[in-house]
């Protein structure tokens, strides 16, 4: 079955979906993005995608293209022609197609392209076993709060990662202190039980994994503290794990050169990589 | 006449210049671009476009996907099928089309990118009385001296200049120290009649009109003298300028709400649009 993408108003093959080169997106990475775990064809936690989508939208002065409503027809058509059970759909909004100059242009229509794929399931090796994240400066603009595509840092980072044969690169600021990941946010366990990731600021953008898992790990009791670590406060604690929705929960077993604990996950990450799970199984009983 | 682009190995019609939903231009921001000055149908100062081309590419490990004189051959195809005397050629070269990935692919070849057209002047009106400039804080990434299209910042600077009916914004860094433009390269003229503009670093972009202007003005005898200015400096300054491929040499006479001197373009800066502007007007002679 060849695979079926949504651009600007029309369902096309997959190869042949295309965007003007004048498109704000490809010239200026003006635009926005989001990804949505795909599972039993169903979307999962849509309305928190949603806001944080009209927030990146409202940020950056770019008009909603349509009504939430109207946009969930459209992903979840998507789905539908791509039979997809399990997978993601990224969802790509730039300001539109205009003559180059960098100021906005007037009557604009916003671009609109989605496209699904089957997998963006961490695997079950690196749930199993853990993987290791390097730290690199974090050299991102001043709003990463803004899921833009504007990501040319983070593909360097991961790049990075991927050469020295890790998982993910863990970026840190000028203090010390770990932001986040190239694609995923960082967190720690401490020696209380306690989990640990950066409060939501302009430096991190605030992941749906990361905020689902705050609230499930909350209302089993354990308690999440936001607040910036250090990479010798990560390399020190009892657990890490990074959160995306195509890493899910992914234990961290070693930073850099540096072996966290025993080398293994721990109970508090296996934990949470079950109640994860079960969130994702369950996802048509919790969206709206 | 219909405007004609060049993508990927064809010359297309403007309007139908496409590239693919998941080239990494559009999904990571990964590529980088030129901006030529076209005179009498001549590319200005391309070897030094070149170079800057290929230290952009270098720096992102995006392979070259031609040599310079190939790309000469299709950068001057374009400026002839649109019949262009005056005006701007636009290149744009991203690592390629790949599925979705943060990870550089392998086997991929880069995109490429050529669109022209008429203008990219400055206005004769804004050359002779000068422009305002704001201030906004830099919150740009770590690498500016890369020609990337992850552009969004300055987009947002443009923007935030434009609603305040000025020119350009320049960027400041956290020590109060003027960066750059949003678009352009920001100057002063010290009271002894020196050109003051920031070093090169990863903090600005090399601009091929700085280099230019400063070789051009340093065979006058005038001093250029490169480090970093503050913008209260640069409103107590002799004068200002700004300069660009489409601003070429242009004066400021306005920084947010600081008249610059008396309020009129300067001597200097008057000379250097002189010795630009013959610059441009003899490229045919200049170029290699």
């Amino acid at each position: 079955m060849s695979r079926i993408a949504y651009v600007n108003g029309r369902y096309v093959p997959h190869h042949a979906a295309g965007v003007h080169v004048e498109d704000r997106g490809y010239q200026f990475a003006d635009g926005v993005y989001e990804v949505f775990t795909i599972e039993r064809g169903r979307l999962v936690d849509v309305p928190a995608h949603h806001n944080r989508l009209m927030r990146s939208l409202g940020e950056l002065g770019i008009a909603s293209p349509m009504a939430p409503g109207a946009l969930d027809v459209i992903l979840h058509e998507v789905v539908r022609r791509n039979r997809l059970q399990r997978g993601i759909v990224y969802l790509q909004v730039t300001r539109g197609v205009s003559p180059r100059n960098h100021v906005f242009p007037d009557d604009v229509e916003p671009s609109v392209v989605v496209t699904a794929r089957r997998g963006g399931r961490p695997s079950s090796e690196n749930q199993d076993n853990g993987v290791t994240v390097i730290t690199v400066p974090d050299i991102r603009w001043g709003r990463c709060d803004i899921k833009s595509v504007s990501l040319l840092p983070n593909i360097l980072a991961k790049q990075a990662a991927r050469e020295a044969n890790a998982y993910e690169a863990w970026q840190v600021d000028s203090d010390g202190m770990v932001t986040e990941g190239a694609s995923s946010n960082a967190w720690i366990v401490d020696t209380d039980g306690n989990l640990v990731t950066r409060p939501l600021a302009n430096a991190i953008l605030g992941g749906i994994t990361r905020l689902v898992l705050k609230q499930l790990a909350e209302e089993q009791g354990i308690r999440v503290i936001e607040r910036p670590f250090s990479v010798a406060e990560a390399m020190a604690a009892r657990e890490a794990f990074v959160t995306s929705a195509t890493s899910f929960v992914t234990p961290v077993v070693q930073i850099d050169d540096r072996v966290i604990a025993n080398g293994k996950p721990g109970s508090t990450t296996t934990r949470l990589i079950t109640l994860y799970g079960n969130h994702v199984r369950n996802a048509q009983l919790t969206k709206t």
